[in-house]
């Protein structure tokens, strides 16, 4: 279920049973010249929502623009400062809390988020901390950051559909499940080899310069929309695992 | 066109002949026992893509999540602190303007954002009065706030199907965007008259306290698809033309 | 009564009887060749002290710099970011609300300050809506923002008296106010026709750019000081009767 | 002249010859059983006023609010948070730097606000301090906080009419100049003994234990309209002359 | 050299020739009954001073306090604000660029500081994304964020000596180095075993309930002022040779 | 003792029968052409560690950074915004107080933090004197700002040892002190007269412009070894007992 799409008595009761959620979490920004500027978060979206076809489980609204200063020197890409993105994630966190949410799950489609959104929980954990100690007793609602792309399971399905053409942005493999997802915006680009430096760029400019074309290291170009498929299923188990054992916690 | 389903050479193409940019933006929060939470984005994104099917224009991703804390004692609703939404408008505009779009269209759908998306417009434009004197030459991108449903037209339409019974939460004529919209996702409840009271509530306890099912004298049940396909067409017509006309200011 | 001329203990007795306060809310900004820079504070600063002059209510410290930046192309003129005037709001609120005032009535002379106020309104309401639960029970003091030139009474005779040439900005409605406050201070200038603009400007170079003396098509020479007399006593009239109200709520 | 009484066209001549401001700055506190909420406001009003009245210099509007966080437990005192104070400073000197002043004289009435309008003084640098290269040329303007009642004079006839009774909150001499500038609002009561503590408190209820009438060791029924006269000449000779030093730095 | 014990001069001299600098970076938070409350930043300053007894390498201030708000449940730790430390590492960097460091290096003693160190390094970088055009000829310095432990080769050094007892927090590695750094500060403690736990916890409070002496899963006793020396030794290799790296980068 | 030299359980211990710390207050920042860069803290730590060598007294982390901007022209300097350090001290007493201190007694060695740390007290207060009724019982801890070098005995020495060439900044004082604790870093530089301006300077610039080498109106050379001794034995016995009767309050 999206949470979009239910309403709030409806809310009521899927609470009386289940306190987790998960939240997509992704950016809007370049994905060279092939990839799709909401890749990262339609790629999170197409395996909450496999997800939430078999489980019940909420899916609550995507943060489809995350932290991506690195990525503004390609035309459409839009960026949170790390300060605005702590307190979307705040809030988000606070208000779900709110109505008994315990378990606030980020499914995250974006490497550049994690730092921001790890020090974002430090803020909500550091609240309940600090808060004064008759307010103390419940504590604050557990979070958690999980990358679809990091999860074992799909990471050794890319190594073994890509080697080392996997890259790290605009990866065939985010771009299969783009392809897959959206069948309709699926593009084509002729693609130079692209070359991974050793260390990563500063700011725009500097991330423009060392890519010109926006892509790291990959090759877009070997994503089909069937491996996408493969990728869903795979990340979409691992997830339902891996947020069943969360909310045990 | 998506910017999410864009790959960032066919964004810079579209800034050669033009430098506008749709925002749909709305809430997540309750709409009463049959509206759905999802509402006041849902609303926007289906006109904007309305707009999109006829018009070479850019629709970007959508804020779904505004300032809503009034609605927060009812499970399911998110809302972002004033401070927050603020940075969150001023960090889309800045990156926007970045790649040389100048006319920042915000099609909103909830009543409750206006002052916040206001200031945060003021804002933007205070950053650009107290550059320093050789900054100055290109100015700020020019913003606009929207809302769909005090278009001329669409309120007219709104009158004529419902009258009073249209509230100002949770109304007939939202209800029937997203049934027509989200066909798959059409609730029903048995609604008690809602009564309107004279001064609006203050926090999320007296909001519940003076209207206990969420919605503010509306009569949610009148909605039907045919009026949601009906206010879509209304809507999107004059957005488009309204949205011409901001872009040649 | 003034705050500012009272002693605590003459607080402490008012309150005991009462728990409302009026704030008079304006500007520190140009107002054209002939238009006083302190207009948009020295109209309801005139309006309130009439409201005390027969009645027993309490008007506090004025805020006399607000939101003004697209105004400061023009000497003269002071602004509040929104971020700081949102503080002013919030801080003043929460110290009245400390000693037991409930109703907070802030009368309005600018425009441009609405929006900021009703998002510092919405703060103040966000932090009693997220408070710990057993924090929640008396809720958040209400605020209200009411604007002198918009009250019906008003905007009539000023419609009634100049019509059109009343304009948006330095208007003869409000520079008559201060002709009649403020006596030994009215100015004259040659003023030719000011034109309004459809679009509202963003910066203060653009405010600048679009309406060079300062006036937003009004002729403020049609201003006398018994017109001000006339609007002084319509509008302290009616914000008397609507603070009671208010204060009923 | 007060800033308020003119027009743009006036302060912009004013700036062909000149370039500084003075700038009450005071704070709405209680001032014990007969000092008025708005004594420390009121005070630096009176003698900038009498500064103005001989000499060519613009008075800006008056800061009436002040940092006055442990004065909070006696009704009527408004306070506002340091953080907040800051920013009202720093959007005051901006504004007025960007019409070309550059010499921002706050003459000031209230001890508690010292530390943070120093804070915000090295804020203001701190942007110069920072600003990329090509922006120091002129550097930020000098700003100067000047304590009406420290000042060497004025400090000297307290001494000479009080001795110890003057004391640090509530002093005859600031009761003396609003009885002498409010002379319709002077107030009377029973003053007990006042002693002063060696540690000065830290919140609002700390204070109010230390000193339970809110004054601080003063007696300020030795108040009288003639010494504030007295107090006010000698103070707006002295502020006149530093004034005028301050300008030529 | 340490900066601290450098004239101005000298650093002038030191930056005709190199832009590198140090940063030990640390927290000051128990480790458990027998480390020491410093021991986050007493070995990045060992090892830091290790490397400078050997190189012209500049070693900066320390940050002696970091993110550690789930530590707070134990005497003597003292935690910023992951907001807090985002201005901190900022301002640091700031300053430094504008002598002309270019490559700023942050040695990192604690985990907990990681997320939010990056975030400060993202929220740098960004402020030069957005900054005007004419101002980004330079771009910001370089910087970078390296934990002493998990440098391969002392991670392999830890796991020779301890394997498992290593654990997660006052580990026997850490615990070893102050014993070396700080001999006259050896303590000792009965140990119970400590087990890790599979999820981190969240506040304070959660840790010490998961935790209850503070370790994570760590034999502290194992440790001894030789294993501290070699740690040294083999850690201050790495970063040599690290540092170097990333100055020609 | 120092924090940073103690187990978690050692502080306990040390909770049980005290409730005050100190904290050594410095800079980073230039002192002319032979004073060291870590001046401003090497002195109050010097002072600190012999009031701790007689007597039970924790020490806590220096700061070591501090309010520098007027110095950032000089090559070495490291600066917090003031808004940082205030975040910073806010930080530390907070966490402090969580363990049970009540007295945070901050011994200041940089005249520039003055303002920025009273200013930080007074948000601390604010937080307690806004803080809901029910928690208001226990207040906020107590906090001192002590400057080593206006303590009379210290300030008598230094005249009587310098006259008028202690100056204000890169004093033979505190030039004495370092050279007592940091034998091995005694530098030497020919050292012109340096006069002292009547207005202090604003940013960065306008210092070096006032100051070329820094110092402002000192002879640095006078400073030994053992005047530092004499400067740190009259300091820490003052500082002792100011501590002890602040302590009692």
């Amino acid at each position: 279920m999206q949470l979009a799409h239910m309403t709030w008595p409806e809310v009521e009761r899927y609470l009386e049973a289940h306190d987790g959620i998960i939240i997509p979490t992704g950016s809007t920004e370049q994905h060279g010249p092939m990839g799709l500027i909401g890749t990262d978060h339609l790629c999170p979206e197409a395996i909450a929502h496999a997800v939430a076809r078999d489980d019940e489980v909420v899916i609550g609204p995507s943060i489809t623009v995350g932290m991506a200063q690195h990525h503004l020197a390609f035309p459409g890409t839009i960026s949170l400062r790390p300060a605005t993105l702590i307190s979307v994630i705040r809030d988000t966190v606070m208000s779900l809390s709110r109505h008994g949410f315990r378990h606030i799950y980020f499914l995250n489609g974006h490497g550049g988020n994690v730092p921001t959104v790890q020090a974002a929980f430090s803020e909500i954990y550091a609240d309940s901390t600090h808060a004064a100690s008759n307010l103390r007793g419940e504590g604050p609602p557990r979070c958690r950051l999980a990358n679809w792309f990091t999860l074992p399971d799909v990471a050794a399905l890319a190594r073994e559909l890509y080697g080392d053409a996997e890259g790290q942005h605009a990866t065939p493999s985010e771009v299969s499940v783009t392809q897959f997802a959206c069948p309709e915006h699926i593009k084509s680009a002729a693609l130079p080899p692209s070359t991974l430096h050793s260390s990563f760029p500063t700011d725009a400019d500097d991330f423009r310069r060392a890519y010109p074309d926006g892509r790291m290291g990959s090759d877009s170009s070997l994503a089909t929309p069937d491996h996408g498929r493969r990728f869903v299923e795979v990340a979409s188990r691992a997830v339902k695992a891996d947020f069943a054992r969360f909310c045990r916690t």
